[in-house]
């Protein structure tokens, strides 16, 4: 079986007036796209362009939901009770919904922004409540979690259940030894050479895993692989990803043909 | 035929620890509810528990969208673009569906709110736009507009077109000589009486009208009465008009059923 | 020296259509008002017409900023930064700081709301930049906190270096132990009978302390009784403490005659 | 007596992670900033910044409050109640007021913001009372607003009555014939080119008007040019009008010198 991977981004997070991303280059290079859905950024009208944007190109659309907080872009962590977090995300999925019906486009995944998300990796029996919820709603639409040892047991055992499960690497981070990202305020956590970050992709996706910040050898399962669209350096390391993964023989594919 | 029409209700308008409405009570006398979105009224929570709430009293939801104005409750005029009120209401509407779609209930309808709801009476090829949206996004549901004789007019052109329109009256308002509302802010514009609102409100479906403060009579098309679930006198005479209604002959049943 | 105690009260908690707490009874019984700025609750006009019901009522009046979370009325932690949650504050007091100057108040005080407050109760040396910041922009006004054998020290400190800080004891609330507020969500945590509130209160200030929900004595310096405004029962609790500490010769004065 | 003038622009309309405008650049080029406060752009750390940049390069800071829609930045129309308007403008400049008092900077002037200032150039009456409530509120500030003949007779009256009212001029603007700006999505309205803008200012200023779009003489009493900083081309308006103020003797001053 050849090897295969998603490329995911986010998109749609300006607001009003406020510019953010580079969507119409990023979109170029990937096969899935995190929309935002007003929360932690974007707003209706950002949203509906940014979903006919994906339709031209044909990316495959995801909502994207955060901690209700423009003021810190959903990156701080919120105390927010269990059951208001699932009404939430709920809420922000089918803010999206109508606008990828408008368009003629599925809902292909969830996933889950910022402090949310890292939130939720450390919280599994909420991140189960939450995908439990979203599929009650939505039907069984992907979720996405940060690829490590522990995720790959747990996307087993959410297939033995049918819920589809996508593990997510992030080529542009360092990784600590227990298999999580480095704080983006720790030096050098962020790599920003686009040719690195594209070689760190392919060696993740063929190689089954990265080595951490100090060499510990981390094995991941990886469906997807997350760039940024935030500049043209991050756009410029989308293309050669997907150069480097052709020269490679690594099939590049939306999520949903193969989760 | 038997005289039929429906009974709705503005609901799910409280926010975070703040109470409006009566909605426990007002739930008992309604038949179709209408379900605030968050823009002017709500949140994620409240949405929720107001499905949950229409759900085991058997009463039809309706999405209930407004401008984004918490400061004024969508009371104030806002001057938005066609382009983002559409997005607005595609937005709030969706945000909706998700709840119930959890709850496994339908969308029946969507009535827009406060000053949206009076802008786009008075705008009609807007308000058509709007419900093309509606439709294209979530299927054919209910769209609610002010009873007159220009929306009978509108009403028959929709009907050829597959669009189904409700027209809704007012029995806690005056009317003017032009079938407008009276404005809150005048003298006895709005009427406080359980009695005389019941009475009016069966008045206005067995005569297919109302008089206007002045004596003009108003024949209005009437599939729905709008009561108000703020306080017990309110109630109260939902209760009373639902008594009312019995006593008469009249059938009261959710828009589903005959629009 | 007399027995001398100050009495507030959280108000303007109102928000557009929204009403909250029981103001204009609350306001006889207190001689000094929290009045809330618009991050956790509250609206410009709110605040207007509640300096102004203070102004009437002879009572003083401090800002009360919170977390900028309306959905939650500030009462969960936000992962805020020290540089933002400064100027939050700084924000915050400054808009209340032009209604008081129509109405020729001065400002009294700050206390901090909710979740903010309970945070920096734990966050000595964050709280103190929080004040240095406050005494900055607006002069030397008073700050309160949660009265404790650790708060008693920080007062002496404060007092030395010309730091004006008032310390508060919660009559309602049971104390753990350690001399912690015990959660609201814990069984019998909260004290509901006015006159158990009001005999607790005099307890409090005429020993200097009160035990804690498991009979450890917790001495402390107390200068301000927090009473709240929701509801009538709260209210009665107010009258009833003036009543009392009028019968046991404690006199009942605004923060600024003795801090 | 000397030619003299005000050159003002919009500062501080970041949000968050959301960049807007060249501040660090225009700042070099100006006399007064107008910056936002948090209702239509902006947030507190960003007022702290701006504040501190202004008193780095010595420039007078004014307050820019706007509509409460972040969604549009201020650029649409609120029907909004006299009482309310006049409380959000006293909550936006307070909230100002305390970063520049921690700066011990001066408030040098108000200058609404979008569509609230066009507004507010049509109802004079409304216009005066916000302006009286601000100058209860933070002493005898400046306030700004569009140069026209009308305004004239303003600026005189509003002088025997010790009101300090600046008249503004838009040199990269087209005027219709009447006196207003032609709307931005007009053809040719806005004028784009660095050279012509500042010609225009210095034509403005020494002949004491403007041709319409239509040729026709609109005199004009200007005390302050507006120029924008979002571009590096409108900064460079602004570099030019001042070496072009130079050469014609036309003294750049803040407007607290000579209102």
């Amino acid at each position: 079986m050849p090897l295969r991977v998603d490329v995911n981004c986010d998109m749609g997070e300006s607001l009003g007036v406020y510019r953010l991303g580079n969507d119409e280059e990023a979109v170029r290079h990937i096969t899935s796209s995190n929309v935002a859905c007003g929360f932690h950024a974007s707003d209706p009208t950002v949203m509906e362009k940014t979903v006919s944007l994906c339709k031209r190109h044909g990316v495959m659309v995801g909502a994207h939901p955060g901690y209700p907080d423009i003021l810190a872009f959903g990156r701080r962590f919120m105390d927010v009770s269990q059951e208001e977090l699932i009404n939430y995300v709920v809420y922000q999925v089918g803010a999206l919904q109508g606008f990828l019906n408008i368009a003629g486009l599925p809902l292909q995944h969830v996933k889950l922004h910022g402090a949310l998300y890292h939130h939720l990796v450390t919280e599994e029996a909420l991140f189960l409540k939450v995908v439990t919820a979203v599929r009650k709603a939505f039907g069984n639409v992907i979720f996405l979690t940060l690829s490590s040892e522990k995720a790959t047991g747990l996307k087993k055992r959410c297939r033995q259940e049918g819920i589809r499960l996508a593990l997510e690497a992030f080529p542009d981070r360092q990784y600590g030894d227990e298999g999580g990202l480095l704080a983006r305020t720790m030096e050098n956590s962020v790599i920003r050479d686009r040719i690195s970050i594209a070689e760190r992709a392919v060696e993740m996706v063929m190689k089954g895993g990265i080595e951490s910040v100090n060499g510990r050898w981390l094995a991941m399962d990886i469906d997807t692989i997350c760039i940024h669209g935030d500049n043209m350096e991050s756009v410029d390391a989308a293309r050669r990803l997907r150069e480097r993964a052709g020269e490679e023989g690594i099939e590049v594919a939306p999520l949903n043909t193969f989760i």
